[in-house]
């Protein structure tokens, strides 16, 4: 009860349906599996126009601690993003270029921590991508045990590991690991629609038309006045 | 009472004055209206650079609902700018690309919202400018009635249709609409004699001198020590 | 008691060894002097990728008035940062791009505050850097007392006049004056170790061995699983 | 434009049905007007069990200077509420047992501050009652122009004087003073029908059933699992 | 995917355990269970001096909109606690005396809610105990579907219906359902050995020494000064 | 540099002044000594009715860390205030009835802690009085350095040792223990003040008459209107 352990094999979704994911982007993603899965929106990038999704490897901290980010390393793989959170809120700056360095020598290139970064400028440089509540240089220590590899939450959303993580410039929407076959299809059935009602919109014909809302409009005791 | 209604048609104030307080910017604006119309800080702009003014179409909607942004495309016109808020604070994002291409369509680039927005990358691309209090890609229904172009409050400032939005890097100031052709005078007053304040501060002279401020600090009590 | 005062006079650090601690910045100068010091990650630069400190010359306003920062400007010489608090909270747009003028012909490049700025696109445009909790369009008074080079507490952190203000895209850390050598010795020995570690993190070699924590998490319980 | 003003008299609504909006409190009002008028939830009461109404004297006061609340004092009847705002956000506590006690002197027994109140165990003591953001000791000044019986807008709602503020252990709601006679009558009969509704509650009937939900439920796609 | 729905029957642990866990109160139970599952400390009661334990039914609902509290509270016995969390964050008064009369006919006497509650005082009066993030009367529609008997995420907590919730002045946590015996019993232990402390720590012994700590803070460097 | 240390002895006030400050109560402390001192307003009380003032054994932990609270309490007497902080914001429940047994027994009444406090209910059994930002059992662990009765900064407040702390419903104040003498003599001509101002206010004399308010708001151009 409460063990805290670090747990080293997980099961990943398909790569190739990861990589579609990260095109579709974290919105229509959302949109696509039910509107679930957003993490809080003060969890936010770092940076800008970058859009990704990889395997979630969790990582469960004590507040001031990276202790397990270190022991995290070596469960990550090539396209995977780390994904971190904290027994109680923290600050810190739990997470920097260093870690960063070592991350992307495995091919690991993004972070999503409920709770501080820094070194934010060297980790654009790096090509790092990270979303993160803060952004701060309070430094941490190495000393409290936490697990690796657990499930956790994440900004209000359950993360299991190997769950996908979509990210970019809207936030972070966290996708079942056993439900991304069928995301991608309705994400991918979404974009198709999205994109004529682009074209439709684009050419000057209303929403209120397009959607059939004006009925409802009126159903819901909605007036007209000049 | 609480009787929700779309009202099509509004006044708006003249369109040179209100390109002339889009030069001026926000903070000119302010000041030269008696420091009065900033709306919360925390309404910030998704974009860099962008300084614009235009007339406020208002829109009162649900939380996490955005029938009422549907149906107030129609009632927009090129250089207005869309003035969304909710009964109650929300996060939602409750805007996102497709309406923006269809406000673009007719000549609407600019959205202020008491709430989130989505496709923040996107839209950057697009040119369409956003000042919101979230990005998030939470998704919204249609299903609840509200009203366009009815006395709102934005961040805290009342807000009529037709009343001018400026906004800019540093924020959002709303001109009440009778105002403008004195506001836009003392805007431009305003920036005469900064100018002419510049250039002296540039040269080195203190400010303390030239507000003549060193009598008043004395007459405050304020001393000073070597 | 209570007495506002202005100092002229503030004894301030080696110029070379406050432009050392700048090129540290600010994630390495805090782990040098123990994780001290840093002020509250809430206070955040306005610009990218400026990194910089300088001798702190204080100001103690009164919410919404800023006739000290006035006060403040000839106390100011090249290399400095100025350092604005008040009384109470406030998110007042308190300085903009006329006293950034003023002080940027005396050689002044930078202001931290804990309250809001405003002019912010010209700010950037000057090359004046900004670390403030807000921007704000937000207008100030000039007409109460306060006080310009006495200590003040800055974002939860204590700070005397002269004590170097180290900031980046991290936030702000403060380093007292007479710990500047001391702090600028480790900083540098930290520097040699950090870009030691980083050779050996890029080359694949994890944190995890490299700290010698593997000992560390057996002891505290934490437990592998496959 | 943006001139100070104190206006000496203003309209207010029948004092018996003032009264007996008090009695319905602020839920029932807030429904009976459509679900409009409820102010921030973080402005919060001081007290527990108080339940009231009165006609609202406004005050628009510089943050940190409470001038214009003295200047309020005599524009108040017997039974009116203070209602008192800033130009910007503040904390301070603008008001306290003295300025209480002369409201009480006029028959004077409640506020409404989006600030800060202090004294706040005196106020308890004396029977007065506030509704506030902050609870804080910090003091104040009397130095700026601010205006009197204006239009303002607390916590998100449009107050005009003599509006009606309803206040109770819930927060507070505004009622138009032109919408008073239909807001009571409206509150009454929502009243009647939920003395009914909670008979049958009470009496073990559910909600889905006496409010017909189920089939609603069931065009919603909702479904049933053992 | 995404499919909303409601759950009739859910697993309970043993009443005499839940009700044991009421007795240790949230401290204790937290502690026993390895610091974990201790709700966002902003969910407070609106009472004093309550303390229980019971069954979580859960509900997932729309923001404003409290059509699925309706539906759960047949899916309620004797001694459950309603715990409701919304997909996206509300501030509404989405809970108040209507329906808490209607749980009390089913005794269930407490709530603990992710957003508002009204009507306190007349909760207090009836003797219904709430936890609540915000307390609003903010109305609600009854239009969207959402689910009773999932799994949610309270205040940062994985809850599944039948995971017990412990609540008191302290705040909310939340027991897993198939941990209650082991937890009970640590809880239990860990009172004998408050206990103990107690009757030690009121002699007059300190911590210090009774935890054996001085060895610690020497080897952790501290030093003692005159 | 950074040492971590804890000082035996420190110097505190006359313990007849301390009490004076305890009787006069933060607001009025606060005024006398200039609307100096004033700690964060969300540092709030548990408990009501309280009014009380005592010397400062200040304590810096590590968040989420308590080990140096209990290496505070034996440097605790009777009548002093335990002030807590932490070196980076913690909401953590640091502090509860254990250790508040231990300092009862050692006649320290009282608490203020920049984090959180949990067992508020038995704290008010006790008639242990605390002053917290967050109520939380959330546990902490007992591991890392830190350091007493050294100067912190509590809630943008710098306190040393031996300060004088008062503290009640309106929240805490911070007297310099150099200054006890004078803040007490200006708090009772403070109060004999407002006792007279106080009579004639209850008698109905106006502030604005009684201040002389009257011509500065004319000279501040505010105008009266009917």
């Amino acid at each position: 009860m409460g063990q805290h352990r670090i747990v080293r094999h997980i099961q990943r979704a398909d790569a190739d349906m990861i990589a579609g994911l990260g095109q579709c982007g974290s919105a229509t993603v959302h949109e696509a599996q039910g509107r679930r899965g957003f993490v809080d929106a003060n969890i936010r990038p770092i940076q800008k126009d970058r859009r990704l999704a990889g395997s979630a490897v969790t990582v469960s901290c004590h507040p001031g601690d990276n202790l397990m980010i270190h022991a995290a390393v070596e469960m990550c793989q090539a396209g995977d993003v780390l994904v971190v959170t904290n027994t109680a809120p923290s600050s810190h700056g739990m997470f920097g270029e260093l870690i960063a360095t070592s991350l992307m020598s495995r091919g690991v290139q993004a972070l999503v921590i409920d709770a501080g970064v820094r070194d934010t400028s060297e980790l654009r440089q790096l090509g790092f991508a990270a979303w993160s509540r803060f952004v701060s240089c309070q430094g941490t220590v190495k000393a409290s045990p936490g697990s690796v590899n657990v499930p956790v939450v994440l900004g209000g959303v359950a993360v299991d590991p190997g769950d996908v993580i979509v990210a970019d410039d809207d936030g972070v929407v966290v996708v079942k690991r056993e439900e991304v076959a069928s995301v991608l299809e309705q994400s991918r059935a979404r974009e198709v629609k999205e994109a004529a009602a682009r074209a439709r919109l684009a050419a000057g014909e209303l929403g209120i038309d397009m959607y059939g809302l004006r009925s409802l409009l009126d159903s819901l005791g909605v007036t007209y006045e000049n």
